[in-house]
């Protein structure tokens, strides 16, 4: 599918909503459960989302929307919300993520990109030319894939609880 | 885990506005998209949803409870839902969950169900003896199993999209 602006910014724009109908008021049984060791909760995945916001899509959109001396991208630091997530509450990170959103979002919009801006190119640091277009389609699916993981985390607290009925949930084993 | 009622309630009666959040209002490019032949869209994701709150969940809680001559349920039709929602849009599809759902919760708690009750037993017509407990367990792990899957198939549509960075998506592989 080719990537078109527009219904990617419409994803972008009901994450938070889908996050906060998804998680907020939820016990901490819910929110602070993994997947194991290593994985993470949907507390995680919430500072993640916002170190995102804060450090890796718009700021590395406009790296290449400038196209200076500099296209290489920082490096993102995926374990950042271990940091910056402490002695927030859920609530708290969920207010925080509609803010920065909705405040990525206006400026997204002031920039009016066109087919143009969109073939522009920037310097990952891991794999080198990406275009700006490839960047707003990754903000799109990365959002999509940490829904997916919040619910499937949850889901598999029911491992044991639902007996036999584990056969008939594929979500248990992903 | 052992499951807890009301924390599964509290999942169950958050899927509605999540599925409205994340759904309500997408261009039908996302919504009727696939992961391929014989696997489903989101749209078909609800009218499933739809058919289980008329004719699973509940109603077999029901035939636990009454633990009558007739403790079989009747096999679940998986594909109801490709009758069921001809005409029916995406937003009359949630509307129609938010409904059922309301409704569902509501008798749940006119049962004021205790571990006596959760402890009995109905019968699967594939894997025989299941508990109330289980049946419940179940319902909230199914919602989660597809508002994952919901989510997932809304991003593998930007698989090509992304370009490299799909090494680091996980969720397109899933």
């Amino acid at each position: 599918m080719d990537f078109v602006l527009a219904d990617g910014i419409s994803i972008l724009a009901r994450t938070p909503a889908t996050l906060r109908a998804m998680l907020g008021g939820l016990s901490p049984v819910c929110t602070d459960a993994t997947e194991g060791p290593d994985s993470w909760s949907p507390y995680d995945i919430l500072g993640h989302l916002n170190h995102g916001e804060r450090t890796d899509w718009i700021p590395r959109a406009r790296i290449i929307l400038a196209q200076g001396a500099v296209l290489r991208f920082e490096p993102y630091d995926r374990f950042a919300q271990f940091r910056e997530s402490e002695g927030k509450s859920m609530a708290d990170l969920l207010s925080e993520f509609e803010v920065l959103r909705a405040g990525n979002l206006a400026t997204l919009a002031e920039w009016r990109l066109d087919a143009d801006h969109l073939a522009l190119e920037g310097e990952h640091p891991a794999f080198g030319r990406v275009t700006l277009r490839q960047l707003l389609a990754t903000w799109v699916a990365h959002d999509l894939g940490h829904i997916a993981q919040a619910a499937r985390v949850m889901a598999k607290q029911y491992r044991g609880a639902v007996g036999p009925w584990r056969a008939y949930l594929p979500i248990m084993e992903r």
